[in-house]
């Protein structure tokens, strides 16, 4: 009997680990569940979950023995956290492994599009520079104020990198942290005021859903670039576009944004804008580390062991 | 009578602050030095040069009175300075105000390369992530070995940016450096051996030409990706290019190579290189401050003061 169903787009390794190691029957998305034979469903303890889709309690009624949901990602604002609390359920995620990935992908937005790479590569491979034709100067980076909104696991290894660029770094967290030479600001609104990059590493989900509100958007100064790692929930995505298209602000290099995969086609069509198909953790090396370790944490809930990286706490071992 | 010529694409602002506090005479190119009537040339002690075309003792001799060659840009390796010396003609660069400039786009490329952010952003606009195509993983840059090839002002800002990544250090130069925790290797095979990205920061010239030898680039581990932000003429393009199409190694960034503004069409057509314009200084903030110290060091020659940055001595004030 089957006893782990995995349910996403995995890698071929991912995926031949999942289904051989674990015997997990493979779904290519949550809505396949409910099709799945009522006493196949029975048997399921343990889902590996690869994806953005709303899983609620409506699908985890549908598998009465589960134990465990093992989420590849560290966001795991998908899941319903409550709703796998009422039932004993418990939520997994992938931490650590992913943190440098992601705060490395957010120094990649910040140089890319302060330094123009992508027009200028494209200006080497046209064939422009070969003509004398003319690119306009790009900007500096480094010495200009860093603010970082959510000061977390990747947030902290994104302040690390800028400070090595000379950048003094401003944060908002709900409290203080333990960061000498590191501004703290009480508001999301005095952040952005003291922010040439405002860098957006908050977790997603309900608490955080639009806390990049049109007023902390109107308090940015002019030459200010808007980064997001995190989750597009975050951010007033409206304002911040009114905000481009007036030239109010310098631009916005996004690697998370509303609606993935489809853009708002403004959003698509400002020239000030880099968008990235969501790709923080998406090198080979990291996305091995996130399913192994997806894979680790159903194993030890399958024998009776204490999870890896729990989310919840209280079920299981 | 004019004492200044400019030679060179200078923006409107250098132009104007050239010809205005200066009261430069402004020419397109070095070539056009010889169609001067004589007398005028005769009545020049100052050149403001912004270019990489060859300036030798027979350019120098058509200006008899000239005193100063005040280059625009660190590297001078375009000018003959043996020649200059020879003349009792002082020249001038513009170190330090570019370094961070130069040593962030380092940073730029080894992350657009590694994380593949311009086909990312392309993969994006072209609508293929809403269509559900394809996108390889790329690859980590966090903890990978960076080996710096000359560990001047530039190389040591992109080691202190990389070691903030959590990267391991290693680097040459003729000795070791004052460096606590980065490696030093005696040669630069041995560096190459070393490194899984390997930066390019030597100044130019006669003496580090093709320092990055077919046997450097043989000493490279297949993984490794080769970054150059200092000059084509350090590196075996030819050596370079027969790895890379090879698969021997993984890619280059490279911002600048042999023959700019027109690179080899082996390189162009390689889809594990990334090529950029020489952009390294190419911002608005940093090619302000290179104009105006460009400025002040002929401002200073002409009133008898010492030059505020000499690449030869003894000559001047």
């Amino acid at each position: 009997m089957t006893q782990t169903i995995a349910i996403g787009a995995y890698t071929d390794t991912d995926a031949q680990a999942l289904t051989g190691e674990l015997g997990a029957l493979a779904l290519p998305e949550l809505a396949a569940l409910a099709a799945l034979p009522e006493d196949q469903r029975n048997g399921v303890r343990a889902l590996a979950y690869k994806g953005h889709d709303p899983l609620g309690g409506a699908q985890m009624d549908l598998l009465p023995k589960l134990e465990v949901i093992a989420n590849f990602g560290v966001g795991y604002d998908a899941i319903d956290v409550a709703a796998a609390n009422a039932r004993k359920v418990l939520v997994t995620n992938t931490p650590d492994v992913l943190t440098e990935d992601v705060a490395d992908l957010a120094v990649a937005l910040i140089l890319t599009h302060a330094r123009e790479v992508v027009p200028a590569a494209q200006y080497v491979l046209d064939g422009d520079w070969a003509r004398g034709a003319d690119l306009p100067l790009a900007h500096k980076v480094s010495g200009r104020r860093v603010g970082i909104l959510g000061l977390g696991r990747i947030g902290q290894q994104i302040a690390q990198r800028m400070a090595a660029f000379n950048c003094p770094i401003h944060y908002w967290s709900r409290r203080p942290k333990d960061a000498p030479g590191w501004t703290w600001h009480d508001t999301p609104e005095a952040l952005a005021a003291n922010s040439d990059f405002l860098v957006i590493a908050l977790v997603g989900g309900a608490e955080t859903a639009g806390l990049v509100s049109a007023p902390v958007i109107a308090a940015l100064p002019e030459n200010a670039v808007v980064v997001n790692i995190s989750r597009g929930s975050t951010v007033d995505e409206d304002a911040l576009i009114a905000a481009l298209e007036d030239g109010r602000i310098r631009g916005a290099a996004l690697d998370v944004m509303l609606n993935e995969p489809n853009p708002n086609p403004r959003l698509l069509a400002l020239p000030n804008v880099l968008l990235l198909p969501h790709i923080g953790s998406a090198t080979v090396e990291t996305r091995a580390e996130m399913g192994a370790l997806q894979r680790r944490n159903i194993t030890a809930v399958l024998a009776g062991q204490p999870a890896e990286t729990p989310v919840n706490t209280g079920f299981g071992a």
